[in-house]
């Protein structure tokens, strides 16, 4: 293929690929928010649709010379159309080596196992799942195998959404956040230090905790008229390009802080799309450049902001005068203590800060043993349930609250887990460097985020995809991921939280 | 083409073109109501790439060859298969002769037409529109002549909107309805009562409303696992299959009645497109055969139910109840008096049941002049200023009131107006034939809607686009289009309510 046309044709895919995943993106996001009950069929067969035509388009002996031509002459290519061909070239190396037929048996074997994962979980019943884990864990290590990898077979995986991040890394850093935190939560659990925290359960309109959350968007920044906030069962957040980027809350009667941290922690990914630069809008690189680097932008918001000392001083009274009547008698500290109250729990996604990062190693264990063929699946629950004693002191009673919580394995998303916990960590990371220039304190007091977002839009949201995670980390901060930051986070906040 | 490789390829051109319709659909469905301001941007390159691999997957050589191999052996054809090669040819045709710069050149100027209608509008300017209209009209002109046409060229566009009807047709229809309510509508003018309608444009709580709204769903039998309500500027109905029919309402806080009839309207669009044969779900036959069929559907459930005095006895104690403030004083026979006052406007789509049509014929009788080049663009603002005044006695005062209040000739939907005063008189004539068999005044002060929505299952629902417009109503009725069933309605019902 001839060097111009090749250019011309990638932008052309790259157009219909943003058209298609927006389509796909407004349907999943429509699902979530307002479809009707019977909507399930049609938005299946249209997915697959949208899905097959996204993969002919991408997946091809044509579209593969394309980037061969680009790439032979990468010294000719501007910074964007080089960073698309890099970003293409992953996508294409990630399907293109696994046998279509697999690949399509894959897809199917998906579908099967998440429907199976449902109805195990609510049967309790893990001996209903483990034969579809058995085999979504061989189709992994099998396409690992196809796509090659370096050292153990899981980089492979985790590749797809860390970038550059092996199983070395990950091992030194759970390592060091075994050796800080497993102790310290230890310590707290045997301290006599009881937190009040009976009025976060007390009973709150939902009205008035949408108008919060309707606040807080305003507070951190978050542009309403390139973004909407609605309501889902879970909360997440989609974009369709930078100019059009949708959250969700979920309002919890009678757990009003829930809906705070949710908005937070979505507004917080939402301002990541939100601030990509202009010239990327509308293309593949026009979004957060991995799942890490989001997670260490929604941590941002809901942690290291949500759950500061300072932005309670700067909050608390507004959230006190709209909800008189169940926090007129609770003081600005005993509010901040309850928000941070530690409580090691069963369940990931109502983990405590401290806790969180704890649930997400222990995925990480198991993830690592699943994919070498150092564990049976037979022996999983076991292994779970040993490990949740072990480091956070408590012990499923079932494998519904156990080992079947996650939805992610029966998707087939191995590897997905440890960005988690590198987003938390890097947040830490990124406050450490931030710090340095920015009276944080000062501005979180006053409610002024608006240094704090001129720093990230700078070091991190303006590159989109332009740059790897590993890359972000180190242009933004001067070093790569330093887990020290983020244990003496934790261990100056809980210790001074727990008098240890 | 081989005829069995045909019909594997039909199929997955029919899937491919009802995702990209869905994607679309839920596109524009999300933009009237929910997507941020500026969504705009996205949401037009969004489209334009689906719209043009619509087109790019229909009109080629390969696709013609296909429907010619299927059509060269149409006796070996299934029914559905038979109909969709049918669809499909006609919007073959309907492009293909088009030369592709020409059409290209015209979807274009649509986008800047609309654009200038909406400032000249704002401005009450019609200089700033002509020429954009002078325009879409002479393209218009020019399509008719690639496409052929028999008799009037008007016939080759019409037959986009309601297939088989012509002028001819039209004159008629339009003739008869000139002839009979012209002086219905000049002797109400001219008659001493006067109705009370004072107490519709008191204040009614928005929250109210819409519980009203969900109500009358339920009563009509719109399947709410099937489909939503939601609000938007103006009301409209879309589909993205039979399990996912989406309709909005638009609520008036000084108008309720509003309110009222769009959800009625809207719900029996809805009614009909949840009702299609479950065969052609999922297929570009599963959707209302016509604008006019749809139309007379939408008017059925707003008028012919809505708007008598039978279903006012079942559900004017209900609203009663619900506004107690408002329309506690207010008479059952007050308030069927008043959602039928008769007031002649100069807005279309605030007209009454008697007066719309005329409106419509208005807009027919300029159509047809501006096809056959008997006016001149510059005289348009006179003319229909004279129309006015000739059939409803207003005159417009200003051009946004008046040539330049509908977005319709913009977008180039000419041909487009007849269907809604058609299918108004549609529905007249499907009431004839069903009163032979239904207690239609018994049901409707039950509130029982299900033998009537049975026999508009049976008779116009469930074909989808099996039939065409003209096949359904000689199947449903027994007879073409007999305008008499529509006038002898609006005399009777007027004359008793004006003492004529």
């Amino acid at each position: 293929m001839e060097f111009n046309q090749a250019l011309d044709k990638l932008k052309e895919v790259d157009q219909k690929v943003h058209a298609l995943n927006h389509a796909e993106a407004i349907i999943s996001w429509d699902a979530a928010t307002g479809a009707p009950k019977n909507s399930v069929e049609g938005r299946a067969i249209t997915l697959e649709v949208l899905t097959s035509e996204t993969f002919k388009t991408l997946i091809n002996d044509e579209f593969n010379d394309l980037l061969h031509t680009l790439e032979d002459k990468k010294d000719n290519l501007d910074p964007i159309t080089l960073a698309k061909v890099k970003e293409y070239r992953d996508e294409y190396n990630r399907i293109a080596k696994i046998p279509a037929k697999e690949y399509s048996a894959y897809t199917g074997l998906r579908a099967k196992s998440s429907n199976a994962w449902e109805k195990a979980k609510a049967n309790n019943d893990f001996k209903e799942f483990a034969p579809y884990l058995k085999e979504v864990v061989a189709y992994n290590k099998r396409f690992a195998e196809y796509r090659g990898f370096e050292g153990h077979p899981y980089n492979t995986l985790l590749g797809d959404y860390e970038k550059g991040y092996t199983t070395d890394d990950l091992d030194d850093f759970f390592g060091s956040l075994k050796e800080t935190v497993v102790p310290l939560v230890k310590q707290i659990n045997e301290s006599d230090v009881k937190l009040k925290t009976d009025f976060l359960s007390k009973y709150y309109e939902k009205k008035t905790q949408l108008e919060l959350s309707d606040k807080l968007l305003d507070i951190i920044g978050f542009n309403k008229d390139s973004g909407t906030l609605c309501e889902s069962v879970h909360p997440f957040t989609t974009n369709f390009n930078k100019n059009d980027v949708r959250i969700t809350t979920h309002v919890h009667k009678n757990n009003f802080t829930s809906n705070i941290f949710s908005t937070l922690h979505e507004g917080g990914h939402g301002l990541y799309e939100q601030n990509v630069r202009d010239d990327l809008n509308f293309s593949i690189l026009c979004s957060g450049t991995s799942m890490g680097i989001h997670e260490s932008q929604s941590r941002f918001y809901e942690n290291l902001i949500g759950r500061s000392y300072a932005f309670c001083e700067y909050l608390y009274p507004t959230i006190q005068e709209m909800f008189p009547e169940q926090l007129s008698s609770i003081t600005l500290d005993e509010y901040y203590l309850g928000i941070n109250n530690v409580q090691p729990s069963l369940i990931r996604i109502e983990a405590d800060e401290l806790t969180y990062s704890l649930h997400v190693m222990i995925r990480y264990e198991i993830e690592k043993m699943l994919i070498d063929g150092s564990i049976k699946i037979e022996d999983l629950p076991e292994i779970w349930n040993q490990k949740y004693t072990d480091y956070l002191g408590v012990t499923p009673k079932n494998y519904s609250n156990g080992v079947l919580q996650d939805v992610h394995w029966s998707e087939g998303l191995l590897g997905y887990f440890p960005t988690y916990a590198l987003g938390t960590a890097y947040a830490s990371q990124l406050y450490n460097t931030m710090a340095k220039s920015i009276d944080f304190d000062k501005d979180l007091r006053e409610g002024n985020i608006s240094n704090i977002n001129q720093w990230l839009i700078e070091n991190i949201h303006k590159h989109g995809k332009m740059l790897s995670p590993k890359e972000i980390l180190v242009s933004a901060t001067g070093e790569s991921l330093n887990v020290k930051h983020f244990t003496d986070y934790l261990s100056n906040k809980y210790s001074k939280i727990y008098n240890l």
